[in-house]
């Protein structure tokens, strides 16, 4: 049984249908609110679903007003499906940083007190949020990809290397490709799973294609005039593990690129288009 | 001579560079801020420029980020310019409701006090803004053309008519196409304008054409889910108008579409299309 979906609000747009829906989350205890574009296509049948992870800071709401998707999921069929960054509200411990907490909920699943009963955006995002869709959405539950930007393309990347074969593709925009060796990381996986590197390893892409992590290829883009290249998303260390790992990495260096959503809404096309290549 | 220009912030985008700038402006008096994106074409010589003016409570930044309007500039070459809804600032008289004052300047050349010393806005989009343009930008000064939203679709049809020549070509997205006759217009015609309506004719799409004004052709988008439809838009008086003064309308309603961004984004590229055609 799915639990009762609140439609928060409801657009037509490019052919289809953008809503914000809102639920209570078995995995995060508390309502968690996502945006799902509903293409033309879906009156004719169930359609593929691409999911996408948002950064630090956000909520569904950044890309679902900036990151121009519509039209490309309208052009190939398929829902595209924006969670949350984290667990929102009175009850959910937060701190005061941009890097922790509300709007930073890595996608893990924390394991430390006070964190460990709402901070699970991996279950939600891996497990209970496609439960949702595939059951309220006019969605294929067989085909499935994933994507996303910063800590939601590292969220992509790690979420699709531990539930191997349910995704039929992965992408990211700027992801943070070594957590654990940044700031931001290191200060978020010792607080969601403890002082212990060990534990970060299951939740790093990098150390999770060290330990045998596999997937069978990646689209990365990524702005060489990026703020945070060099402090927190260093791809060429991805780059460099894939190529030891065998798996086919396609990294594009984009000159002039930044962080932003100027960014993103400049390859998403691109990276709708590759997925549904993967997902026919 | 063209006064100081200042960059507030620039992004790499499709391809080309979205900016957003300020200036003192002569003709409203107060600092006047606006965004333009200069496609990739621009590198190997002069572009068209598409002026784009929002509707009420709008700034540049909203159709700026959320108007998907890059990538169909890229494509075709054009410049795309998107000017603030009216003068701003500590010293500009306002009101506390968003259909009068800032927001909400409706391009027109305010003559009651004390409005007339900053509500200037139609010789601000028509004159002097395209004067900063030309001379600050890699703009081909004899090919520009102009659409807007609500508020600003009625001032591109207003701003064409009133400049024969001026401009290549109009469209517009759920104008407001008899201002005169809705409690939005009525309210800020009496006080940028006066009291007594013959002065309101020489500002209102419908007035003017019924008084002699033409234009070539125009293209309207309109959703029929739009909450304004009855109240504010009419765009039905347009039509009847149009077909009295013998003006190639084309009125596209469509099915489901509201008022928002998410209505403008899936007509933009068309708009765009159809600009670039008659700026060749």
């Amino acid at each position: 049984m799915t639990a009762a979906i609140e439609t928060v609000s409801q657009w037509t747009s490019h052919g289809g249908t953008q809503g914000v829906y809102k639920h209570v989350s078995a995995s995060c205890q508390c309502d968690m609110t996502f945006s799902a574009f509903v293409p033309p296509q879906a009156k004719s049948g169930p359609c593929p679903v691409l999911y996408y992870l948002s950064g630090l800071t956000c909520t569904h709401a950044n890309v679902t007003e900036k990151g121009e998707f519509r039209a490309a999921a309208a052009k190939h069929g398929i829902i595209i499906v924006c969670p949350d960054t984290s667990p929102r509200g009175a009850e959910v411990p937060d701190e005061d940083v941009y890097f922790f907490g509300t709007g930073a909920g890595f996608y893990v699943d924390a394991t430390e007190s006070p964190y460990e009963r709402h901070y699970n955006m991996a279950s939600y995002v891996s497990d209970e949020l496609p439960g949702i869709i595939n059951s309220a959405f006019p969605a294929n539950p067989d085909k499935q990809s994933i994507f996303g930007h910063s800590m939601g393309g590292h969220g992509a990347l790690v979420t699709a290397m531990r539930n191997p074969g349910k995704y039929r593709s992965v992408s990211a925009f700027a992801p943070i490709c070594n957590p654990s060796e940044t700031e931001w990381g290191a200060n978020a996986f010792s607080k969601y799973l403890g002082a212990g590197q060990s534990a970060w390893r299951a939740w790093d892409s990098l150390a999770l294609i060290e330990d045998g992590g596999r997937l069978d290829e990646i689209l990365v883009d990524q702005g060489e005039a990026d703020e945070f290249l060099e402090s927190g998303l260093r791809p060429w260390l991805l780059e460099e593990a894939c190529k030891t790992a065998g798996i086919a990495l396609t990294l594009r260096m984009q000159p002039g690129y930044d962080h932003s959503y100027y960014f993103i809404s400049t390859f998403m096309a691109d990276h709708i288009a590759w997925h549904a290549e993967r997902l026919k």
